[in-house]
């Protein structure tokens, strides 16, 4: 084993933790599905024979429509050829890397999750940050820095760029020559962010990449897909680097992407935000008690960060101690990939979980806190 | 659209095409399911269930030994944390390109499949290329190369490196302080290539990594993992490379996996070979009755190179002539990566086919063949 340090390690580890503690580290939805949801799964072997029996870019296409109208993208460039189905949105984020100018300079949005940053420094590209509040004060970076990369909605705080100021950060990237990327994958858990992003980049007449990811949405098992999507504009050589990846997605989880989009319409998407604000509830009741609080209040998406007071115990303190309890979380430093100590004071915790697991573990971070700010404070004898 | 040239890009433009043509690009299996296979399959929600309820690293590890033993792996590194699940062998190669140190030289089968070489090249690392004489005549490169990669058997030439010859490589990498890296993406189809590669490998004490790969076995619409291996001796930050690109493979597919290894013990192995078999033979008869011949009779892999006569049309003319037909096969100038003009001789079709496309396609080949020979001789009036 070699070392490791990023929050997927952490992930995998919780993963491949064979003593049967309870992990709340990775966004992936691990919710049990609805009966509707139940009742697709159940067709996955009709799904199979319909991937031997249809032409691949039928079904791709209809997956592309059903999904991106299910989550508000109805400008999107269907049947343009300009959407390429990837295994996941990491891959789909690893071919914009490979694609972009070797040795550029792009600013990646900060606090956000590591690989994203990771993913591009590998590539030999050059990273500044671009924070919340410069990004919310519309304070974006000029020339020399070609690109401008956002999480939207942002993990793992939840900020949500509202419409009118992706329409502005969109005509401050036309006006200095730039490309602009977005990571929508936690788009499809929140309506705020639902508005036709394509729309208005395209109005803006932007060079923009999006990558979409099915991934959050479903308790699929990994089975999922990240979309790739480019303007008309995008010159980079995408199609060679998705070539270089992969030949494509497979027709059946296309398939299975369909149908849960068509019910994320019907009720699949009230029925999954039910499940995760009871959660967040109980994180939140958890914690108050012991006078913590839910650093992003108005966060919608299917993780929450803790906020610790200064003083206390940081989050690296109180993630081993929430391991040795049988819990993994994250602690959120490598978040902040320009400024780790900065993510000190924050630890997250998955909501996209069973509400007992949830609960068990909000009411196992606040124990531990409650152990760890008296064992600071004990006076000495 | 950006400008593409790769092996890949072809199949991907074969998969994609609209108008109902033949694709014979990829070998990726399309044989239709044996009724084993298909109950099999029809087990998908049960498995669904099954990944809901049991422990990843269980399912996890389960699937490598079912996958391993049904292709006579027994010493593989089973439950040492040292065979990771990736999306696909594609991805597996690309985080070994990732993990070797940046700018080192390494030796690559020559001829290969191109995205070998390209992942690669993509991640900043010299190569050079390792004919399969010099390889069969035991020449291979000492330092600076540092490592050698190989293809195991090799696509498309179906070329398998024998037990002994492969103990004499190992013996060469440990005396010159190389790794030996190898793709047996095609193993699953070649008894031959089944003896046991990790104690050849761990016997000569070599620092070897193993890429093994379940998608060219059976016909599971990209349901699929490729298994990244590797040495105890092995340094290489691969773990990390491997949290960069995913957190896991879904255990539903390892879970096919698994169901469709132990069928493939107990006859599905034969099933298939018998229906690969029988396509290489129309394949044979169609060329021979215009004086073509297979360029690698001995050739056990679903797929078949055609040589094609000096003087006549080369592959590149052929293949568009074909197209022109409604066939999508591939010429075979990007398998010699190194030097293009070295395969326009050949031109390469998918065996795992059903026998009705594989026979047209044999056909149009044949006829196309004959047409472009008596275009370039026919006498100017």
């Amino acid at each position: 084993m070699t070392a490791v340090a990023n929050l997927t390690a952490m992930e995998v580890e919780a993963l491949t933790d064979v003593d049967g503690s309870l992990n709340l580290t990775d966004g992936h939805a691990r919710l049990a599905l609805s009966p509707d949801q139940a009742a697709i799964v159940a067709a996955l072997p009709t799904m199979f024979a319909e991937a031997s029996r249809r032409r691949f870019p039928d079904i791709e296409r209809e997956a592309h429509t059903a999904f991106l109208q299910a989550i508000g993208q109805h400008s999107a460039p269907i049947g343009t050829g300009r959407i390429l189905s990837c295994y996941s949105s990491t891959l789909a984020t690893d071919i914009v890397a490979r694609a972009l100018p070797n040795g550029s300079t792009i600013a990646v949005l900060h606090p956000t999750f590591d690989n994203i940053a990771d993913l591009f420094v590998t590539r030999g590209l050059s990273l500044v940050p671009l924070s919340e509040e410069d990004h919310l004060d519309q304070v974006w970076p000029g020339p020399p820095v070609s690109g401008i990369v956002l999480t939207h909605p942002n993990n793992p705080t939840g900020l949500v760029t509202p419409k009118e100021h992706l329409r502005a950060l969109a005509e401050h990237t036309v006006r200095h020559g730039q490309r602009l990327i977005i990571d929508a994958s936690f788009r499809g858990q929140v309506r705020d962010a639902q508005y036709d992003t394509y729309a208005v980049l395209d109005e803006a007449g932007a060079d923009w990449i999006l990558i979409e990811d099915t991934g959050k949405l479903w308790p699929t098992h990994e089975l999922k897909v990240g979309l790739l999507a480019y303007s008309a504009r995008t010159e980079l050589p995408i199609d060679r680097a998705f070539s270089e990846s992969l030949l494509s997605a497979s027709p059946v989880v296309l398939l299975l992407v369909t149908a849960l989009a068509r019910n994320w319409t019907e009720g699949g998407y009230e029925y999954s935000r039910a499940l995760v604000e009871r959660n967040r509830t109980a994180v939140r009741e958890a914690i108050e008690a012991v006078g913590l609080r839910l650093a992003d209040p108005a966060s919608q998406i299917s993780v929450a960060r803790i906020a610790l007071p200064d003083g206390g115990p940081d989050s690296s303190v109180l993630y081993q101690e929430m391991l040795s309890h049988g819990v993994h979380v994250l602690p959120c430093a490598p978040f902040h990939w320009a400024d780790p100590q900065g993510g000190l004071r924050y630890i997250r915790l998955s909501l996209a979980r069973p509400f007992e697991a949830v609960d068990t573990a909000a009411r196992t971070l606040a124990r531990s806190y409650v152990e760890l700010t008296r064992a600071t404070t004990a006076p000495v004898h």
